[in-house]
């Protein structure tokens, strides 16, 4: 008998919902924060103005000047019916979305629910461990019901993330705005707020429900754990399916509008971004919430959700599970309550702690965030582990139980957080225009489009390089400690501090659209100058949620891939078989396949938009000279019917290979297929993100010209600049729609094979059987 | 004891050098014939246009007219300058890359003696047979010895292959422009036999050197083939890397030269492709020379060395070699032999039974080889089978001894060939600017550069889906009925037309030469015409060229990777080990860390490339009215330093990778990362050829101007077409650098790590042993 955790289970019970709620409550506070930014035209200006601004003023940097435009009544009553037109636009598209995605979930369900159920020829007899055939486990089809159910709760909840990230985003962005009239540190602070706000209540409320099924299924379940935590993983693929839809859909939306609007506005009429003339400006705006906002959330509640289930359906068949012991069972659960605390204290440190004074220190400080939450949740785990896990336990390793020490599980989770920063850097690295990668592709464009697209591939690539070795060793440590439990906990560990990712990610699309408002608002191009410093550095930290996505992708994939292999019963993935080389082969195709269809799709979508925008400014007279309006909602109606059509086949792509596989090839095929896409989609996912966020700062580089060399490129309409926007225009594809929603592909596939594995393992590789 | 071959012994020894010969005679006849067409100025027009001339005129097509200037001794005579100027700059540049890579070769022939003959401490005692140990077996020392004499064999040859192909591109060149005077066809005609001449001289001479070294080997060797065709797999290794530093090296150069052209030329200066004017136009018509063909010549050699290595050294521990059967020993070689005698007859239906009296009849002729060599293949592949193999017999499979039949082997070489022709096809449709999908990329340029790039990059994912399942295919087939045997016979099957195959790809260089020349010597558009439709043509061919490079690289790199986990001692790869999935990833990994590299030497060197030819055409008066000459030399020199510069760093990525692997991680992390690089290399591969291939044609689409539609956007200088030229220009390092190096570098790994497998096997792992 292995000795069980310090920590009582009594506490254990307490102590996660209660770090869940402290995170929920700490997420409205800020919301009631930001909510003091009024942008109620009577008396929004007397109220922010009103605040500890003392007379505080001339921070040392040229963009802080004095408060300007505070009483201009008319400005404030623009930006909130920008806001509100934003707003409608983002919720009346989810809604659409949902409907739709909503057919397709009801439909999934009912095959996760009749596949599980076949398993065992819908018996409603117990029936012996898939384990340990000494013990009797509940049936097939109360598994196939609990998936189901875990599933639709997984969806929920990951529409509700994405939901509520859009309105907090929405909400906030002419906050922002309004606030950039006293100065970037306000406007900054509020864009922070904001997105600690969707933060908080994702990671939070992804705990707590995840929290609360586990102990309403403990219910029925009572100690068979093999089968409660076999059907928790519905949870897991309810969560990234919804965050596929998300993610293409947003994606499509968001890239169709942006592309379209910049093709005609910014290259063939040469007015500037946001520019309310513009049809397609609008649904460029509305894009940015639906996508980096919506799709986002659902992604990274996603890999949170499929992280913590490949963890706990490992921990459940090692000793944990089998000696029940509840604490050490849920230390995926404690881990990332943890989290929730350190986060809430590094979010202080921007909010509360220090101030910002410049445009220079907006980098340093989100950056500080992200060292700082990693060193202070160092300690964190150190504790966790020390009071979670009993010294020693066994882990399951493809049939065998392996001995593992508490402090070997403690390196595990951290070297993934580890792995995280190192990713985070080495993508601020090569995104950031501060830094030689991308002035070295800005100074490219003095010859034109075509160097600047070589050099900003070739960036892409050379991207991909760190980021793969440090996921490769964190592989290699927690694997060789802790087979597949220690490569889940290493996921976790580096979506632990998820709350301050998401928070400094929400940021950039929230400084984005602030921008946006500002230009459509008519403000002046000091203000507009203080929202694009704030963009520049959201863009960075944008790339840098997409490194920690993807990241986290390939480690929760290669756990549940694990998980997977071990439920069906496969013991060796051997590559010199026929079958797994094959799968291995068309696996490491389906990114390209997906790609292609994705960014077909953005190019068809944004064909259609540049040929509304060009009859719009054609046939409407006075719409460039800004005396008439453009037709915003035939554009939001493009972006709309594109999206909801052209996200269908990829979505289908995603979700059937692995049943299409499984069932007619089998489990190894399957095994090969899952191994295949995890090592080549993370690559295109990273080179993909990285190649558009450089092209897309070069641009803003060349734009903002604050040193010599970038002085030489500019300004604005120079040569140079034309060929920057034309590859930041190739780049956003690329780092919207192809690039993030490879990492849902190479998870989603994963877990989904996990969901299934119990069919495939009875009924699968129909061909190789009966040819 | 299995039954032996129905072929004698005696009658093996005597038709595999026939057949040989019988190439290189049929090459030298084509030789002869191409060498009839007179640059010389005196004579040249009198004799070249007595041939079979007779008042046969009006082919029916716009582009075939009457003959023009066949008197115009000028003309003659600026070709033939011409000529010799692009002759002599690809004779220095290749001299000057030998010299380097010919230190490189000396170093590496030392580091293949010294650590292969410390395997067995430099003892020259026999030693117990590897598999088989009731056996003795020459020494390690002998392998050492041997390997190394084969490595610098198959360097050697692999050198004369590309630089003969070199001379012999350039010798057809002005050749061609001249015929093309006197019609298309003509000119088609003259093309083609110079492809064939370097088609059968490579495939001929790489036969029979293989055939010779094998019999001189084994008058030490005896009855030891185990260590003789160990030894043997040196020469796959030698032709390979030159082809590595051949494909690298010439690929920078001559898009270094022709980015640098196109970018000052046609969109800053707004003067035709390789006109005289450009100081880069002798350095991009070298480039063609160095890079496509003779990059090529290189790199088909290896594939086919390589393939032929794997085969045999897997049937030399099969029952072919336990019982000491030549004939079955010798398939491998017997198929290549019928190959050569099948592609001759295909090459007559080209030159003498039908004649191309159209421009639309091109591509049909081109693609009828392909059909035609299949099927007649097809049945020689049955004849050799039959009369080559016995009945029943047995082949290594990781361990065992499996047994195989004739019939099976025959499918197993069938499914390599047909997926070929596949491969062929798919990517003509991809690449060709008859079908839609180039259209649609055409189309797209309507709204400019960007989402031409967007909808290429799409075009080029999608290409990938079709070829990978015929790869996933012959692979399943191949693998299941001969284990790794049946995988490398799959690829010398793809490889058995090669003769074809580089004849029907070095025809397109060739006529994009041809044009340079007549655009150089300042011949009628009308001719000019006649060459781009040639052009045209072998845009397609040379991406069908690529595509079973690449196919045959993914089969014969599957091969010996299973040949290396062999001889390593390897008896699984399994993924769910964590030495293989972090070698998997970091293998994934590497196509793309070289393609970065690749892509940016393309880049920089382009870039100096820039600068220069705007000095030029700033500094020297009358340039660009035609009055004063370019300096063409500088150009040439910065090409040939960036390439010879720049090919190392990617060159020591690719050698060093498997030596570094290998020592410190040993063989399981190895066959990781071996298998990453092939499964995610090939991927690349192919969607950067067939990107660069669609856009180069969809820019002809709009020059050309046939269809309505394309006369829609065109003409030339045209937005559109401006757009495409921007599409053009990056497709340049991706098909012609990146690309097709990405083949080496999967099949170099695999070869390298097979010649070193004894290494590893014995001291391989320094760092999981000392940890």
């Amino acid at each position: 008998m292995v000795a069980s955790a310090f920590l009582p289970e009594l506490w254990t019970e307490i102590l996660v919902p209660v770090c869940a709620v402290i995170g929920i409550a700490f997420s409205l506070f800020q919301w009631f924060i930001v909510s003091r930014v009024r942008v109620t035209a009577d008396q929004g200006a007397s109220s922010s103005s009103g605040g500890s601004n003392n007379g505080k003023n001339g921070y040392g940097d040229y963009l802080i000047e004095e408060e300007e435009g505070l009483n201009e009544q008319s400005v404030v009553a623009k930006c909130a019916e920008i806001q509100t037109a934003i707003s409608e636009g983002a919720t009346s598209f989810l809604f659409t979305e949902y409907k739709y995605v909503g057919v397709f979930m009801v439909f999934f369900a009912a095959i996760i629910f009749v596949f599980l159920g076949s398993v065992e020829g819908f018996s409603t007899k117990n029936k012996p461990c898939t384990y340990d055939d000494t013990k009797t486990c509940k049936p097939a089809l109360a598994t196939a019901a609990f998936s189901t159910v875990a599933f639709v709760l997984g969806a929920v909840t990951s529409v509700l993330s994405g939901f509520l990230g859009m309105k907090i985003a929405t909400y906030a962005n002419a906050r922002t705005t309004l606030e950039a009239r006293k100065g970037v540190g306000k406007a900054f602070i509020v864009a922070f707020r904001s997105g600690a706000v969707m933060g908080f209540l994702l990671a939070a409320s992804g705990l707590l429900v995840l929290y609360i099924t586990i102990n309403v299924f403990k219910i029925y379940y009572g100690d068979d754990w093999e089968g409660l935590f076999e059907a928790i993983t519905g949870y897991g693929l309810g969560g990234s399916s919804m965050a596929l839809f998300g993610r293409v859909g947003g994606g499509i939306y968001t890239k169709a509008a942006d592309v379209g609007a910049d093709l005609v506005g910014k290259i063939e009429r040469n007015i500037p971004e946001d520019d309310p003339r513009n049809p397609a400006v609008i649904a460029d705006n509305v894009g940015d919430n639906v996508g980096d906002i919506a799709g986002m959330g659902s992604d990274l509640f996603g890999s949170y959700a499929e992280a913590s289930c490949a963890a706990l359906v490992v921990a459940s068949i090692s000793s944990f599970g089998i000696n029940h012991d509840f604490t050490a069972m849920l230390y995926p659960l404690l881990i990332s309550s943890m989290g929730i605390l350190v986060c809430l204290i590094t979010t202080l440190f921007a909010t509360d702690f220090f101030e910002i004074k410049a445009v220079k220190e907006i980098e340093p400080a989100l950056k500080n965030q992200l060292i700082i939450s990693t060193v202070i949740m160092t300690v964190g785990i150190a504790i966790v582990s020390w009071v979670g896990l009993p010294s020693s336990f066994t882990i399951f390793n493809f049939g065998t139980q392996k001995v593992v020490k508490n402090w070997q599980l403690f390196l595990c989770v951290c070297v993934g957080l580890w792995a995280g920063l190192i990713i985070g850097f080495v993508t601020e690295y090569y995104t950031s225009n501060a830094y030689s990668p991308v002035q070295g592709v800005a100074d490219s464009c003095r010859t034109g489009a075509a160097t600047n697209v070589i050099f900003g591939l070739a960036l892409g690539y050379k991207s991909v390089i760190i980021p793969i070795f440090a996921i490769a060793a964190s592989i290699f440590v927690s694997f060789s400690f802790a087979a597949m439990y220690g490569v889940a906990v290493a996921a976790l560990g580096m979506l632990s501090t998820i709350a301050t990712g998401l928070a400094i990610d929400a940021y950039g699309p929230i400084s984005d659209n602030a921008g946006g408002i500002a230009e459509m608002a008519g403000m002046s191009h000091r203000i507009r100058e203080r929202t694009d410093a704030l963009d520049a550095a959201g863009n960075t930290t944008a790339a840098i949620g997409k490194g920690f996505a993807i990241g986290s992708a390939a480690l929760v994939s290669l756990a549940l891939f694990g998980a997977f292999v071990s439920r069906a019963g496969v013991h060796t993935v051997d590559v010199l078989t026929p079958k797994v080389i094959i799968g291995l082969l068309v696996g490491a195709m389906l990114p390209y396949w997906f790609s292609a269809m994705t960014m077909k799709s953005v190019g068809s979508a944004a064909l259609k938009m540049v040929e509304e925008v060009r009859r719009q400014f054609n046939t409407i007279p006075g719409l460039m000279e800004g005396t008439a309006k453009p037709d915003y909602a035939t554009c939001v109606k493009i972006s709309t019917d594109a999206s909801i059509k052209e996200m269908i086949p990829p979505g289908c792509l995603v979700m059937l290979t692995p049943l299409i596989v499984g069932f007619f090839f089998g489990v190894e095929t399957l095994s090969g297929v899952l191994a295949g896409s995890l090592v080549s989609g993370v690559q295109i996912a990273i080179s993909a993100s990285n190649t558009g966020g450089a092209w897309d700062n070069a641009k803003k580089y060349i734009e903002a010209g604050v040193s010599e060399h970038a002085k030489s490129l500019g300004p604005k309409g120079s040569e140079p600049h034309k060929a920057a926007v034309i590859g930041d225009t190739i780049g956003d594809p690329l780092k919207d729609t192809s690039g993030p929603s490879l990492n849902i592909l190479i998870k989603l596939m994963a877990v989904e094979s996990l969901v299934f594995a119990p069919f495939f393992a009875t009924h699968g590789g129909i061909l190789f059987k009966y040819l």
